[in-house]
């Protein structure tokens, strides 16, 4: 089971570079076999284009290698702190898609705009607070992960509705159901960062969409009563 | 006859991506025979690079699948309401394009600022008033096209002459004389949109361009006294 | 000899999308042979990956067709009656590139904010007054011709030290002493035009650069004393 | 060695069309040999498709040419002037490229705004002071080189903490242990420059990041106790 894991985590990582979502080695994708616990992601610091299925590395959901011979992503901690607080989702990607690292720069939750977002995210892409400086120094990428699902926690978020965030100062995180399904949420993420930004430039003062709008469009494409797309 | 307007019909949904006016499935064209009252639309959720003419779905005016397998574009509701009420148009395409996409989620009509715009729109590109709750909630997709409809009827607008639209908190539709000149329509829409932006960051006050310069780069390529391109 | 220019002419034209300065057909290039003052330029509306060297059209320097099958283009009585007033250059070119566009429908001229400018264009890149009614009305694209003539005249600019202008409302053209030539400072138009408009948004304040390092770039690629590049 | 060399500094200039870092002839890359003081750079003005490895230019670190039949690129003097003082860079890129040169068009350092940043500049990146009219005229090329040496001197900088530059009206020069490197941090520059814009456009009075997550990211990636990649 994990050869057809590794087959799609390289796949949704070999995905990154062909959306035009990473410069150099500047992100990774994971994903999680939730019965055995194993998780398959990127070793660190590969680049894209010589990047191979044997390269991938499992780790267990401590981040403790399993099986390969590279250094797992250097975001592995945030990866695994992810899975086992948000028991739903089956992969998992982070990049520096410029549209979005502009917003996480800017410290700013990204509003739902319009029908493109409500489509994906069933609400506003939140943004973390900022990362302590003890936070920062002792257990960096543990406690990038734990900021993120407080964030989700204490503004009682669904992961499953919004399949992504923006952590302060850095970059977005997306996940999905399985990797490729969280490669194709952080596509949707970087279109929607791009268009909320020229949508404040023509109309600063413009609010959010309705509650009526966001839950038709996202109803429309999940849950039981979707109805776009073909009958699987 | 519709085996060709399917050919055509796909040759447009192709040439989506090859403009870049889609991301994913976010876009759908259609072309209509107006002797038959034959629709022919691209079904739902089907990925570009596998569409083929044989997907191509068959509806009646009133959106009933009359031809296909597959589930006809969620958006087919509206392509009918259009091609009910504008009766010279034979083709329509709806994409979710950044830049047009940015002013429909900005609630904001485009003005003409350039001759660009007025060699193919005689005005400027109206966005709709946003939909109520009600609206939303019981026949949404009929009532985009409505509200479109009701945009064009109010203000005067004759739909050949503005071949396109924004729907607030949306995203535009286009259309034409068939569903390569709806697509054609499409991406000077993107280009418009893009410039238009720009040009209003340069010079905030700046006012829409003349009647006098308006008409003269329309009627330059449209109508009978046009003298752009070949003769025929 | 026209064989050959009708070949530069055409490798132009087929330069403009290759640089990404068109959509579809919005844009011409010409060239001029001095001696017999024909001018060959490209068709009107022929898509440029239809483009063949016996489409180009030859006219005299009255817009009158010499040489050719097709419609000249709409755009030729501009071109032309730039020949006649700027007797150093050899090549036109005309396009709707989006930066460029975008400070024309603006109706700004660019101010030299640094060297990439001042490598090609000694000083600002004008944009004209608008035309009046009666001048759209009556023979408008001679009209274009002489408002870019008079804006050079009235400010005593030198057409060979600053080889493009803004019209307003309109799009640029540009020119040099072939047409390769000409197309070349269409690109260089529009990579300025797109860092002008950034430079203001960082720094709206910030004021054109000194002359003296306007004089060291231009003068370091042009003239007598010039010292990039290779010996020819 | 100066064989292997001249095969570095090809392959790196002809990375900057690859990246999209330069349009034309305007960029140049050189990189050095410490042992013998023999600088590999690019002929001023070929075109990156012609460029070969034959055309490479070696000189001496007071910019004289030691062997080669084209002349070095006009930058020539400002790069040797960088090899002089900055003992541990091994390659120097020049640019035009957009986004960065904005920046240095509107005369402002880039802050860090966020990890893309800190991983590979330990600060904000400097902008130069402007030369002033003397300095312009007198040797221009060499004080470019000197007004770098100034703002990092001046300032306290490491150049191997803070590897590139904008200067004043003009655009940047980065650095690296070797050529490859150098266009490594153009590339970062480029994507930082954006970012930047757009951070501030969303968020105009965001502070730089804090000390803590700006020492986190680039030790994370440099120094003794870097844990990023894999262990070489």
């Amino acid at each position: 089971m994990l050869e057809r894991l590794k087959e799609e985590v390289l796949e949704a990582n070999l995905a990154l570079p062909k959306h035009q979502l990473v410069t150099f080695t500047w992100g990774n994708v994971s994903g999680i076999d939730r019965e055995t616990g194993r998780v398959v992601i990127k070793p660190s610091g590969i680049p894209y284009d010589q990047l191979k299925k044997e390269h991938m590395v499992v780790v267990d959901l401590n981040g403790d290698v399993v099986e390969g011979n590279l250094n797992p992503s250097s975001d592995t901690p945030t990866h695994v702190a992810l899975y086992r607080a948000f028991h739903d989702i089956g992969g998992i990607v982070h990049t520096h898609s410029p549209w979005a690292t502009s917003w996480a720069q800017a410290g700013l939750a990204i509003p739902p705009f319009g029908t493109t977002h409500a489509d994906y995210y069933h609400g506003e892409i939140p943004c973390t607070r900022a990362l302590t400086d003890l936070e920062i120094q002792q257990d960096y990428e543990v406690e990038t992960g734990n900021v993120i699902i407080e964030t989700f926690r204490q503004r009682g978020l669904e992961p499953t509705a919004i399949p992504g965030v923006l952590v302060t100062s850095h970059a977005p995180f997306c996940w999905g159901t399985n990797a490729d399904q969280a490669v194709h949420n952080a596509v949707v993420l970087e279109e929607v960062a791009k268009m909320a930004l020229h949508t404040m430039q023509l109309n600063p003062g413009i609010p959010a969409i309705s509650q009526a709008i966001l839950d038709k469009h996202y109803l429309r494409k999940h849950g039981v009563n979707a109805y776009y797309g073909q009958k699987q």
